[in-house]
């Protein structure tokens, strides 16, 4: 067995499905620190109990749990205000919905960097999908790639962080079969921005995930309230 | 009067010399909303005491208090971890001082930038300083820079948020001038990377502050334990 050391990445493991499978490909050349990201979403006790879950499946030590509640108390988007209905899916609509949280990914790729740079970790990797996704500026390849310069500019000439999107250009069918083909534990994830028991099936989030299902001809082994056909 | 309603702009407020007179240079033009971060440092209490006169002061309603003690697990820097000690003032020294928080910018501004786009903001001010700074990467003109492309990319396409930086070529002599011409309330303000009661007056922030001071050949109004001379 070799003993080469791997290099150190951050995956942000939110407890989703995109998350989990973006773990499962770093895990491939990395060893795995895990980041999750509390920013006082209506199902964060759920989410939380997926990212131990997965974290536990991959036995990753490094973890991490940040609360961005602030981002609650900022408000603006129905994930963490609950003035502001959760969106009914509409997946043909192209504006931004009302789920999208202001400026989440920065935050969450700011504390990552953070934790990467004092772990000398070479990358952070975050499962954001840009082509199948729900219409958030800070999902576009664009913006990830401005972050990746930001680093270089504000972190020690030592640092050498980059930013890794490996599921960016997947539909959420090839994310599902990416998943089991590297035998992903997809029945630990939690994608529901609505429940926490069972999910709903019907907001933006269980939409995507259930065409993405129905499209790679796999059953979906988390319960559904409803499981409404979506292709 | 004119019944013109100003732009808003957010203000990161550390509570320190820095911060408070950016803000009164981003009175000039803007209504102001106060930020002020949490990132676990020794002088929390003291800071946000100074960052809730300072408001009083500008009458600020708009006021949000992050946490983000997250930057105090990860670690790697003697303002937040108590096994690292705070660097004695070498102001000759071009190493990276044991106080840099890795990427602590970033973080504060990300979260900036989320309220600011809740609240329609126009900028956000931060009273970062690079050349007679402390040599933090996250400091350089080439990080805000950098920063605020990034914005472009990840908030919606009616965003229009600028990042002010309107110190960053002062000096600490030229700040103190700036704020006794803007009647900005330097007795209110805290730099201290050590005590509470009274600033240590060794450690590089207060080195920094009184160095500033005694060039522009005024009298710091706060109390120290100790006033060495430094220029």
């Amino acid at each position: 067995m070799s003993k080469d050391k791997k290099d150190i990445a951050v995956i942000a493991v939110s407890g989703g499905m995109d998350s989990c499978v973006t773990a499962a490909i770093a895990g491939l050349n990395f060893e795995l620190a895990f980041a999750h990201i509390n920013y006082g979403q209506r199902t964060e006790k759920r989410e939380l109990k997926s990212f131990n879950d997965i974290a536990d499946f991959y036995n990753v030590d490094k973890r991490l749990v940040i609360d961005y509640t602030h981002l609650a108390k900022i408000g603006g988007s129905s994930l963490t205000d609950k003035n502001i209905e959760v969106t009914k899916a509409d997946l043909a609509n192209k504006e931004i919905p009302t789920s999208y949280v202001p400026f989440r990914n920065a935050n969450i790729l700011s504390a990552c960097v953070s934790w990467a740079e004092v772990l000398n970790a070479k990358a952070v990797f975050i499962g954001a999908v840009y082509e199948d996704s729900s219409g958030y500026p800070d999902c576009r390849p664009s913006f990830f790639e401005a972050f990746e310069k930001m680093i270089v500019e504000g972190t020690k000439p030592s640092t050498k962080i980059k930013i890794e999107t490996p599921i960016i250009n997947f539909s959420k069918a090839e994310i599902v079969k990416k998943g089991i083909q590297l035998g992903a534990p997809l029945n630990l994830t939690w994608s529901c921005y609505q429940n926490e028991e069972e999910a709903c099936g019907i907001c933006d989030s269980c939409a995507l995930r259930l065409r993405g299902f129905q499209i790679a001809g796999v059953d979906d082994p988390i319960k559904y309230a409803a499981r409404p056909v979506y292709i």
